[in-house]
């Protein structure tokens, strides 16, 4: 059976352990998705991903119809097999990147029309669209199709986005009949903590298989983040899985863990890689900076990473300098690492009873690393 | 000990079978080379090059004395520490860049200066400092500065590089005093088989650990270059290795062993890799082609490599179609494997002695594939 099962609440704060339960096997809670945007996590294998501790990653409903089209994941057997991932997938529902990539946007509450970006051709997505889309793509997660708004926004455009979510979530919960396949609803709301309260509490009458926290890390700044995802967290069923879409830093995920968060994703740990930002305990690296010319240590000392096993500064740094891919694969592959060792860290605080305290400790250190 | 073992010769042609000794392990010959032109193997990591069945690579000391430097790679431990690979490495003097990658070359009896293709920055190599910057790098095979003439050559300026070509082997022959690494002879000459015969007895004096053919695969066709190679590799000791450098295609390659080849190198398994195109059994695949667009079948179905294990040619096509990293490093990956085991294949079938007719057979159907 698929769905959560809550494991353990801790008593210093609202963070949980849960058990994610999906058709393509278990992952553990909290947990981080590395971002497959277009089929692929930038270039990284699956068994480097396995081996860099990813148990469950995330695919772009968006980029994925446009190339290589539903028809085609379809036809070779589904998104598992064209990313060589028979672990748990997630899909956005598209709508994310409808809004932020185009400007060309045509919306009425029927639903959304685009221009691709690639070339300009035209496509049309309706909640029954993009549910029908990401039950064919057949990933172990879909999520409903919301209206996302920009920071800041007007407070009528945010109330209508939000009338708009609820009536597209139930559209989508209605479109959904695959049972092993879950289906998520999305509270958006802006930092309007009321607006927040009344989506949530409308897509929790939907009855979801679990709830996201959208429409954030979109310029609001950490502080109006947290706040609000420490009001939304709170409003959702306990015995659901909650994913805030998106986010973030090292820090940004601890705090909303103690937040009562369970789910994140994030290109931050590939797109800082691909730009020679290393994540390491002691603050970012940056891989170009003349400094690692002659360095014979790796990355980061304790780290079991391929690319702290492999290799000394001096070769990633050389990488970079000649533009060889290894140098974004190799720091991609140690941010990874670094982000799935968070998230273990994270589950054992929990575990110990700890985690409150381990948290101040940690967000104040990790306060040095910057957003993408 | 290092050094070489001829453990076979075929009866049905010039080919053999035979075993290098390095400081870092033996290797079959005939074996193939994958090139890490600045330190590494373009997007391959060591573990998928190993997976791949590569044991021995090749770096260029023309790149590596550019970026990072001699002083760098020294300082860090050495070439096997910066391409973190234990296996054997061999490096080439330099000779060929110089004289193919600059316009600005100035050339005496003395040695040669150039100007970095990178930033114009200027060089003087010798006979002596060639030698003894690859003694730094430290790789288990080095080469002799030689001079490089184009295709065609006036035959004045091909007699005076041949004197040239011997003039430095000797000095870096006295220039050479690392025990643990062997140095190769490079005869030059070419397509004049004289002045190859020439070029190669008065190598044999100097008494070299190995002799390379080169000059050759620099545009005077596969027929020019077969009838080189064939008269000049009987010219070598027969208890020495003897190395093709740069060739070349699978055809190539069968031809020369029989010929009595032992080494090869070339970019060609990964800048074929690189532009989508993948070797097979049947001939070869463009990976862009839109026909691969719905096909759930691997490259080459019963290719066991990774790639050819993981992932279907309709994923592969679409991460070229969108620009994913993946797409070079997995076409990279099996064309290594395609030559790995075309060496394999080779020397199974000397070993058999039905080498002559096998190779008849793969000659003709290895004809379509291209070179560089």
């Amino acid at each position: 059976m698929v769905g959560f099962e809550l494991k353990q609440k801790d008593s210093g704060s609202s963070a949980r352990l849960g058990v994610l339960k999906t058709a393509h096997g278990q992952v553990q809670t909290p947990v981080f998705m590395p971002v497959g945007t277009a089929g692929a996590v930038k270039g990284i294998t699956p068994e480097q991903l396995r081996q860099a501790g990813a148990e469950i990653i995330l695919g772009n409903t968006y980029h994925l119809m446009l190339r290589p089209g539903v028809e085609t994941v379809e036809k070779i057997g589904g998104l598992h097999k064209l990313m060589a991932w028979d672990g748990p997938i997630l899909t956005d529902s598209g709508g994310y990147q409808v809004f932020s990539l185009n400007s060309l946007t045509k919306l009425s509450d029927d639903g959304v029309e685009f221009a691709s970006h690639v070339d300009g051709r035209k496509f049309y997505l309706t909640p029954e669209s993009a549910t029908q889309i990401q039950m064919r793509l057949g990933a172990d997660i879909i999520m409903c199709l919301d209206e996302c708004t920009p920071f800041p926004c007007e407070p009528d455009k945010l109330h209508k986005a939000v009338d708009r979510t609820l009536s597209w979530a139930r559209r989508c919960k209605n479109a959904h009949n695959k049972k092993d396949q879950m289906l998520f609803g999305i509270v958006q709301g802006g930092i309007d903590l009321e607006l927040r309260s009344r989506c949530a509490a409308e897509l929790k009458k939907i009855d979801f298989d679990g709830y996201a926290i959208g429409g954030l890390s979109v310029g609001e700044g950490h502080e109006n983040m947290l706040r609000t995802v420490e009001h939304t967290a709170l409003l959702l069923p306990e015995d659901k899985p909650r994913y805030l879409m998106g986010v973030g830093t090292p820090a940004d995920i601890i705090a909303a863990v103690r937040a009562g968060v369970d789910m994140f994703d994030c290109v931050m740990p590939t797109r800082h890689g691909r730009n020679a930002y290393a994540f390491t305990e002691d603050g970012p690296l940056r891989m170009r900076n003349n400094v690692h010319i002659n360095d014979s240590s790796p990355i980061e000392t304790d780290c079991d990473c391929y690319c702290c096993r492999t290799y000394t500064r001096a070769a990633v740094r050389h990488y970079f300098n000649v533009n060889e891919m290894l140098g974004p694969i190799l720091v991609s592959i140690h941010n990874i690492r670094f982000y799935q060792k968070l998230m273990t860290g994270i589950r054992e605080h929990i575990k110990k009873g700890d985690f409150a305290g381990w948290a101040r400790e940690k967000l104040e250190k990790y306060a040095v690393f910057l957003s993408v």
